[in-house]
């Protein structure tokens, strides 16, 4: 059933706007997804959606019209409100009109680290949350199968990390890490071998052994990977700079090494 | 000589919240720099630096008093401004207290491209101001001698592109074409062999031959290279997608294939 919710007092709308923060998507386990496309790869991957907020102008013609039918058949919580209290909730410049607080997916790294041939992605204090999202969207399309956030990073569920993702917030197990020793820890544990970007190694990334079973550090935008970190890999690697630039954006760092993995796994 | 400025309405400060819009750039040929980092390096490459306004809090230590002096010495429109004030003129969200407006630079792409072994990346309608300049940043990085940008992409001197070149703006040269035509000639007339990207191909780029002399094409983010320009290419290559993603961000594929246009290079 529809409910229309008119006053931007009201607990739901109160809710939303909270979920814009990292301490109250902690508190409820929920994260906000804005507009159609994220709502449909939600779906398509059993996400549960807590409730589902959309404005008057979301349909435009009978699809989104099915939309709304089939969410109110799986949900019971869904609500309608005028083109204002929605652009009053909306994060995004051009609002859709649709908006849904998910459930936070729920994964236990053993799991994924145990897996044989798993490799992972390591983020140490990744600041910005579009850098973030677009190495998780990477990681997916080149086949890794998990992406640990050290303490420090940006966090996953920030809704420009999850609309930078574009959908792969859903495929891919996430994990938060608070210290070193807990990763070096099951690293070791799972036998994976690291590799780190550092401007100051000797070898070239192309120059990386064939391997699976790996786990890529990404470090922070400014400071790159902590030096604990860069002493633990057991590759440390460097991205040609062919002109007077001092250093590629992370994500794209990140994802010329993915694919390196990728190249050579798919090439040899 | 500087001068204070105190009020909302001074003409400079007037001329910079204008600057933030294409039409006045292109009006005045100038555009904005916003931050230490990005006025030395313009300093470093020559820019011209119109007016520069910095603001009481700027002036932390020695080294940033040095910095203004010297652009005293050089320049004769420096503005002093109260931190609310300047404020009110930036851009970013933790502002560093000094903007100044620089004169585009001039450039001739007949020059660029008759040089022999040079290689342009083009931009097919980029939408994203961040794109746009993590791709300069990419580009500059891997040895490209020009940019070029394809009616209906975002604006080269927009300030967010301008702050994710990370400096590139300065070095690597950018041009403006109208349409296919103009770019399909010049294409041609400086025998560029083109290289365009499409989840259709039916190559991998990785088995792209090595040729230095190229144009890569990088289309619209979501609808990726026009049809008129696929047919145009000399290569058409697709990046393999190992999960369910239907995709890689613009300036995520735009590196994938410029650094395997390195590694060819730098490899064999």
């Amino acid at each position: 059933m529809i409910k229309e919710i008119t006053s931007k007092d009201n607990l739901m709308i109160k809710r939303i706007k909270q979920l814009e923060h990292k301490k109250y998507r902690d508190k409820y386990g929920l994260f906000l997804l804005e507009g159609m496309h994220l709502i449909e790869e939600a779906l398509k991957y059993n996400t549960i959606l807590n409730y589902i907020v959309y404005s008057d102008s979301f349909i435009k013609d009978p699809y989104q019209e099915e939309l709304i039918n089939f969410l109110c058949e799986k949900n019971n919580s869904i609500y309608n409100v005028s083109d204002s209290l929605f652009e009053y909730i909306a994060e995004t410049e051009n609002p859709q009109g649709i908006i849904a607080a998910a459930v936070k997916p729920q994964t236990d790294f053993e799991e994924v680290l145990k897996t044989d041939g798993s490799s992972v992605v390591i983020l140490d204090r990744i600041q910005d949350p579009g850098n973030m999202g677009t190495i998780l969207r990477t990681a997916d399309a080149a086949g890794i199968h998990g992406v640990i956030s050290m303490k420090g990073s940006v966090d996953f569920f920030n809704s420009k990390t999850v609309r930078a993702a574009a959908g792969s917030i859903f495929r891919i197990p996430l994990f938060q890490f608070n210290d070193n020793n807990q990763l070096t820890d099951a690293l070791r544990r799972h036998k994976k071998k690291t590799i780190a970007t550092s401007p100051r190694a000797k070898d070239y990334y192309y120059n990386l052994p064939v391997f699976e079973n790996y786990g890529l550090i990404i470090g922070n935008e400014a400071n790159g990977v902590s030096e604990t970190l860069l002493d633990y890999a057991d590759y440390r690697v460097k991205i040609p700079m062919l002109r007077d630039t001092e250093s590629l954006n992370a994500s794209i760092a990140a994802s010329i090494i993915l694919y390196e993995m990728v190249r050579k796994k798919m090439n040899i």
